[in-house]
């Protein structure tokens, strides 16, 4: 979808922090985009280290240390992308926070930050890009979920209920914003995915790397980019992705 | 399920102000438990006007000033009752927060208000109950569901993805704590219901309440009662109710 | 919900044949209703006894060898029940056919028939109930689901694929027939049930039992006869029931 | 996926009659595969006429007059395209039945009608596409799915009824296929779709295309495309399709 006036359009990857948030960067850079990403001020040294590889790659990217749970904050990356980077064309939200506490266990902390992070953040991320893409009529916003979203399960009250408001969130916006031209999709991620943590965890991560039984962030992201490519005339609300081994 | 050593157990609702939270507790109270009800502090009251016609009725009724999203004041409130009422069989939450707004127009403060009331109180309230129930092995736990439980729609935003939360909240508890002994359920609310606010906006009330077209409070509590009296060996997770007219 | 001009209204039982569906009828008697139950014709010495023994227990029973994947014999048996017994108040269609195999060795014979009789039987039940209720504008229909009708797995092409075109009918007729007076309820039943069969493959069936870690009919009957009591005002159209210990 | 010793692999659409169908078959003929398509043999000629275009625009394309409620012509066909035309990387079922009755004028004839053509003609599809498949280890079972496969409706007892089931049929063979290579994947089609019948009833037919709200075959067609190209660490089982105009 082209944008006129602009070199490029950009695109935002709230969260990128984790391997799917930096495939979307990079699938998204390889597709013309400015690509944008954020993270924590205190991760800003790797998240930079992510824009160099994508503007060694040839692609346009930069970095952006942003408290997404902060209103403020998240108000004025997006106003400051739209007046220096270009118009957002996509914006992703991939801040994910899964913690596992039986429901006795969980501390008031916990369940207020898992919401804050996974929900919160993504309700600030969805209405600004609402914000900047109704006028224009037209733009992508994607949602990252996991199988949490769609049910609950011993030892995800917190996790389960953040990531359900998110897909509830997401389902409002997909009817309210959709018929103004905003695409809005809700992509279920489920399986264990390849990454520093899946690394620090599974010993034959390798092996099950080689025979496709763990997600792949760069297959992951390529869906991302089909969900923007789609032609208004047949959008996708939802889709799910999981190894071909998983069991569901 | 009787309960040793006291005259009688006790029964929490969380949010007695409406139509539904008002008939749960005369029902429990006619069922013989001993029924505690809140409501936030400037409401005490009419609670107490509550608490007052159902002693009248020959039942016991204690009425608290709670804001249930404060988590100490929670955590006190389940000890008083523990203390000086009795154990407790039966935790109702029946707190709602049902707004409408097009994603645009929803403030960070209403977002996390909703929020706040439907999802974050239901928490205090299901893991305070868990807490007093699982030492002896039985009680019930109900959440009060509605229609945007389980869906988003333009302008809800905010109020579906607080109660998707309650709604996975519930269902990982019922997933964890049923093992335990304790049972679990959401119950699906789904059409206008009698009240203070369905006599404000609808004009024709009293024909569609002679019709049954509009949910009885009355109605509604006697399934908050039947589950409470499903024997263990079948109990009900999740059960709807609406109007025989209503379109769904 | 009476019935004026007759000494008590009709309950069909479709398929009474296990444990749920015995116990249903006999709820239903002790709850005054005339009972009429149907089998096979193979097994009407059995059901014959079903009969004798709730008029044994003062209740009034009749019973029908029935195929009930045969249109012109379930007519006729609405048709006889209602001119022989009295009107029909409850009707509900309890025939199972819980196979498992892998999708290629599932022969057409077997795809087909566990269809006609968990899918196709209770299509004619469920249209020849609405026959004869419709015109009398009152009259509940309750549809056997399991877990089976809402998820497919692995080993369940064809048992799935019936029990969720049970569902859909029972969903279409609730939201078709709700406005006419007719309360249409899906009870998904979860877990191993007490019967013959159970009986036959768990070893420590009665400690089970004691334990109620297994769905008994009488507890699965007696949430039948409760929707059936449901006011109009406060209609359920599906609930679960499953065994305090199931994981799900 | 490249097949060995064969120039092309083969892809076979059961149900090239409508819009979707023949987009599908034109497709992945431009995507490298051998198209074969079937329809009813009195619709034969049509067939040959979509086959005839598609090698008129460079493709490979077979036409079929088959009964696909048949069992033994569906596996005849499997065993002659394995034959003649190479081995089925791609089977795509597509056949619809879309009718609206009410409950009571439903039936017999219409309501197994539906089912055979939607989910029986289904199964055999299924099943024989999983016959030759397994053994490679590799394929992709593509459904086509409507908005009745996830919820009833009034009037659709027997639609909803039988796309419910074969959505069953899709998810039982994506668990138990997946962990053997082969991808089953369902595409849930939600609005008017452009063609013949859309063209009869849709006064302002050019208009709506025009704006894209209604769907278009080969938008539609394109995501069948990328299911198949779909790397197997990241598979989707279920995806929607909806104009951006749409309500839902």
């Amino acid at each position: 979808m082209a944008t006129a006036g602009n070199a490029r359009g950009a695109c935002l990857i709230v969260g990128a922090g984790d391997g799917v948030g930096a495939a979307v960067a990079r699938a998204f850079a390889r597709d013309g985009l400015a690509v944008c990403v954020t993270r924590r001020p205190r991760h800003l040294n790797q998240l930079e280290a992510l824009a160099a590889s994508i503007r060694d790659a040839g692609g346009e990217a930069h970095a952006y240390g942003v408290d997404a749970r902060d209103e403020a904050e998240m108000i004025a990356l997006f106003d400051r992308i739209e007046a220096e980077v270009g118009p957002l064309e996509v914006v992703v939200f991939n801040i994910g926070a899964n913690v596992r506490f039986g429901v006795r266990e969980t501390t008031a902390q916990v369940y207020s930050k898992v919401w804050e992070m996974a929900a919160l953040a993504g309700f600030f991320a969805g209405r600004e890009a609402a914000r900047v893409m109704t006028s224009r009529g037209q733009g992508t916003i994607l949602f990252t979920g996991a199988t949490a979203s769609t049910r609950g399960g011993v030892g995800f009250s917190a996790f389960a209920g953040a990531k359900a408001a998110l897909r509830q969130l997401a389902q409002s916006m997909a009817r309210e914003l959709g018929p103004q031209g905003i695409h809005v999709a809700h992509v279920v991620v489920d399986g264990m995915i390849d990454g520093t943590f899946a690394r620090s965890i599974a010993t034959d991560i390798e092996a099950r790397l080689d025979a496709d039984e763990i997600l792949k962030p760069d297959e992951i992201a390529k869906n991302y980019v089909w969900l923007h490519r789609q032609q208004r005339s047949a959008w996708t609300f939802e889709m799910d992705l999981r190894p071909w081994k998983e069991t569901w």
